[in-house]
């Protein structure tokens, strides 16, 4: 029996030229592994049949938007992880749910073998590898366009070579990469970092600067997992789905940035988010209410260090369990609801309210009922300030 | 000859009072001191002119509208100080410049002692009192409002008693603090952290729902400092008080968030902060182009730490001093321009440029061009890999 | 029925005289609870009855011994805490436990206050009144140390004059405080920070600088909990015991130094933990061994917070939670055995082995059965010198 | 004219294999350049004259011994570096700066390469390329130990077969690298990490064991920089060079662990550095008494982030400048003088005094004289508690 290679598939032209590519260069056999990680688009049905055209031996398609909602995005959301600053992680979250989908097709199946069509300069190369170094070390790796250099333009000659059953003259000026979480586009103008994008770069989201009536959402959280919309209870894969049609439909989660890719380079990203960045503002501010000073502030190296290991592919790794861990025992008490608003893409939280809010009415108001002793402070604040007035006199005597 | 207190005057209610009540209290003349930190609001003369009718024996005004830019707000956006991610610390900045100015007056008028209207559970008085204890640890501290637990309506009986040049009937219902890089609201009906914000309460922003033209700005920073718009050459004071007529007009910056104080409890704080968000959006993403990864992954911690501790009233201490140094030599580079768009509450950037960028479009485009050796990612990726590799194996092994 | 006020309760001079004290001050009725933490020295029998005899209405021992080495030194130990990378929070660690007891016998005695002996400017008030304020806020504190102005004088002509059973001429001029993990001792002399410490200080170790044989100790660990000496399987309370003995005898764990106090001075300390610094020595050599890098890193800042929070008297709260299940997820592979050299007043690991080893010796070696792939190490080198090979090309071009 | 590669040369049997080795490989003219790092042994004089002996067609000596103590031995000493919280990077400091007079030698005498013998799976090559990356980026490398998989054995195969004028019977079964900072010992039976140092390993450091007179050092700091001994004024290289001495003497700085490389594998290694751990006790302690606490505590931070970056071979990368910045700024008061006792191993601090101290006897005794106001410490306590009281509130209702 000749070898078995499991592919990571999506239908597009190089992972469906990569079918018969690889079974001619590796002497293989390929299974096309698709995932429906909530992206969209097209029928994952004609995907489905589109590997098998191309040659496949076997074509299957996961359903994992569930599983990606559930066990990659809300841990997201609880870490808050937005790496820069800025990037919600998108291709980041499902580099690591493919590679276990892909571990297990080659259990399945029989591959000794796994391929993806990564380059060699972006991240998603060590996502895919680094997960699978740790899942399922055993396995090779192919990675054609790396390891090969292949390109475009021998994609296409290739596939015409052989009469492929795809269209190759539909050709996009833009590499994509979508799924429930977000949509990151690439195209050769963002390369000069000074030319602004354009409209017709987003998929996800309306024009912000459109005029429009604003919506408005209550968000309701269960230990920091996104449990209801308006008070109907709904899965995170039914809260991000609906989050992303109402905040992107308000243009709310556009992001264009230039960014520090692990292997050494920067480069220009522009993405749309509209459920993450709408969710994440939310639970920032259930955790201002819920969570106590000491731990927040730590929490915030916490959630730094969470979303550059996710995004230098280091989701299987020890200390991202470690983090996790961490994050769970605080998000413990994360409950209660977020109005937002919704409008002009923005996402702004007007309200939050919560039975294990740390706010205390009592202790805050300047009105009648406050019960803070403000004979406290002038203790407090002396003591407070005693190493920095000290330290304030030595360098004044030692000038 | 009588004691003499420098009082930080701000011309409204309750610093007014304040001068009669100390005098009498303490047996003490009142120097008062009002400083022009860009607030705008009433003419400081008049200020001025009213703390004598009140009874001072001095009063002055100092203008420090240039020194607060430069040396208090420049330093915070170059550590991109954004307290709990959100808050780019308005009050927390002016402090320790007021405080300056106070220990300042003391020496020039022979002040023994200062006095502040801060109530004993909010952070101004840490900040006035530890920036003093570094200051002048020699001058004793007189806070009426929290140490003889003067109130509102005592204040409005002793007005009326003394018959002070002030009028007791225009009762604001909020409590107002603002400068150049902000406003700060705080009021009753806003204690109920459900409620949301309402119009009324901003000054500094127009609506941001109302349908406006864009506004378009380039900033130009040397060493991360905002040295032009337009290209046309301004101070720190200029450029800040033109962003926050053109963003404020365009409603950027409004914030509503639940904070942790310093005395430890959680308030609720609105904020207007047009400049403040509009520089860091734009000096985060020239920083995005022109720190290297390792630098900007651990300047992350060290802004973190920055705005903790100025919020936390730390101002004058060894380890701002030290934070500061690392921040200098970080900043060497962060020169070039950024484009902005203000519309509709948002502050966006859509395009960078600088003769210090890192930014490498040979070594980022997918076009021709390309010089990245994707040859060296294979090692790379494995060597990257090999921790986690070691590591999931020995699990697997250990069960 | 009148008042009843829980005392901690030494069986010294100042606790002993605080029983009536409180009783004629508050009006109250005094319960004196001690507690066995392994500190040896006095009959506990002999400590309790004391109390009687000063006029405390009940007096209890609680033997703590197995609870205080199992939930405070282990935790601490997994933590490697040492605060200022030296002291292994002695006192810090017994405070915590001795509030739960206090306040435990608070609900069974009915008492509604709580006592201590703390001065106002050490740290253990912090740790008795942040303990009580977590678990029991309810229960008033009384510090006559620190409220009423309380000193030995005058604790020594109040016990003459009351006739107290204890005997009040036998004046140590050291304060000590020790229990299982260690011994903390300051007296006048020390304050001059000049001054080395003399032998008399010492009690829990032998002078290191005498000839000896050398001892030696496996240590074996479960999941970073020290669960053997030499193979005789021992609970947590007896391994630190024995250690105690044996590292003890050979001058290990003394320690000089000047420290950083909660309250904003800095005192000198001299303490001796021989256990807890040969446990600490061997604990963390096992993680070198057993613990991924990346993980490892992160953990000494975990480690640092941990170490600081519980010397700033925050055991009970949510920060140490979330560090605590941070910690626990890092123990899981913390496990083997460890051998160490206890001579001279150093504790020396000198070997170590794990079934749980991330040391691989087909990776580590350079003889025959190297596994190691040298030819990936070029691609890896390049890529990850890459950023500050960009950074230093700019700055060069920069001047 | 041929190319020409410069060669860091030790005198040893492999870069002086790698003379002919790489002239006949690469077609190229070799200059050989060798450091006087203050590492002691062979007359730098003889290895001069081997590099030409065996084909240099230049070989010079740098005295590189002041430059290396006062620019890379201090600074590791001002940051406390010990990486992993043992290992005070004797190697990785060299390396650094080897790169830099290779680099120079290159422009000298027109070197268009550079080469060194390190081995695919050590630090050592990230150093050497990593540093050369940032200084000499043009300059290319040569790693025949790496790159053409060059082995002793071979090595000395082609020794014999060239007639090279080395000793290829002088077989020793250790890899040593030495330097004025420390010494580092591999060798084949340590790869068991269960078995133990044997005295033959030590070069630096006699056995601690041996009964002798202990020995007492008076070191005094300037600004964080030692500059003298016994009040004797010195240069960093001679109070190095005199420590190495007399606490090698005692027996100090052995040091016996598990360690993660770069590369992702753990290694053994064992290191005799006496001087540096001497200097390292005196300058924490120095600091404990000279910086106030929150600089402390976060300088934990950087000192860690630096020994990586360092160990991890990025000496010249912008977040190396950042942080000496840092470094530099927190050392300014950290003078005056530290006694230690040096014996059994151990060097141990027993007084310090400074002028600029920030311990204060008057704010620290408990006898006449003590002026901290004890009366501040219930508001201190009670603030300080009170975050945590509330989320205990909060957690008990919430169960």
């Amino acid at each position: 029996m000749s070898e078995r290679v499991v592919l990571a598939y999506s239908g597009g032209l190089d992972t469906s030229v990569a079918i018969p590519y690889i079974a001619e260069q590796a002497g293989a056999e390929v299974i096309a592994v698709a995932l429906d990680l909530g992206q969209g688009g097209e029928d994952l049905e004609a995907v489905r049949k589109r590997a098998l055209g191309c040659g496949a031996v076997e074509s299957i398609v996961v359903d994992a938007k569930e599983e990606f909602a559930a066990e990659y995005c809300v841990p997201a959301l609880r870490a808050n992880a937005l790496y820069m600053d800025r990037y919600p992680l998108v291709s980041a979250l499902s580099r690591p749910l493919i590679v276990k989908h892909l571990a297990a097709a080659a259990r399945q199946f029989g591959g000794t073998a796994v391929s993806h069509g990564c380059t060699g300069k972006g991240n998603d190369q060590v996502r895919f590898e680094a997960g699978l170094a740790a899942l399922s070390p055993d396995l090779k790796v192919i990675a054609p366009a790396r390891d090969y250099a292949w390109t475009r333009d021998k994609a296409i000659a290739f596939a015409e070579d052989k009469g492929l059953p795809i269209d190759v003259t539909k050709k996009s000026p833009y590499s994509i990469d979508q799924n429930l979480w977000g949509r990151a586009v690439e195209t050769g103008f963002l390369e000069d970092i000074w030319n602004g994008p354009i409209e017709d770069l987003y998929d996800y989201t309306a024009d912000p600067a459109e005029p429009r009536e604003a919506d408005e959402v209550v968000i309701t959280f269960a230990a920091g997992v996104p449990v209801a919309l308006d008070g109907r209870p709904l899965t995170p894969y039914e809260v991000i789905a609906e989050l992303n049609r109402r905040a992107g439909a308000q243009g709310v989660g556009r992001l264009d940035m230039v960014e520090d890719r692990l292997v050494g380079i920067k480069s220009r990203e522009v993405y749309e988010a509209p459920a993450a960045i709408a969710l994440i503002a939310a639970h920032m501010e259930l955790e201002n209410v819920t969570v106590e000073r000491d731990l927040a502030r730590f929490k915030r190296s916490v959630d730094q260090r969470w979303g550059e290991l996710v995004y230098d592919g280091l989701w299987y790794s020890p200390l991202k369990n470690a983090l996790d861990a961490f994050i769970d025992d605080a998000q413990r008490y994360v409950s209660g609801d977020v109005r937002l608003t919704l409008h002009g893409g923005r996402a702004v939280v007007t309200g939050r309210r919560s039975g294990a809010s740390l706010y205390s009415y009592d202790l805050a108001t300047y009105d009648t009922g406050d019960s803070f002793d403000q004979s406290l402070a002038k203790g407090f604040v002396e003591l407070w300030s005693l190493p920095g007035k000290i330290a304030a006199a030595r360098n004044r005597e030692q000038g």
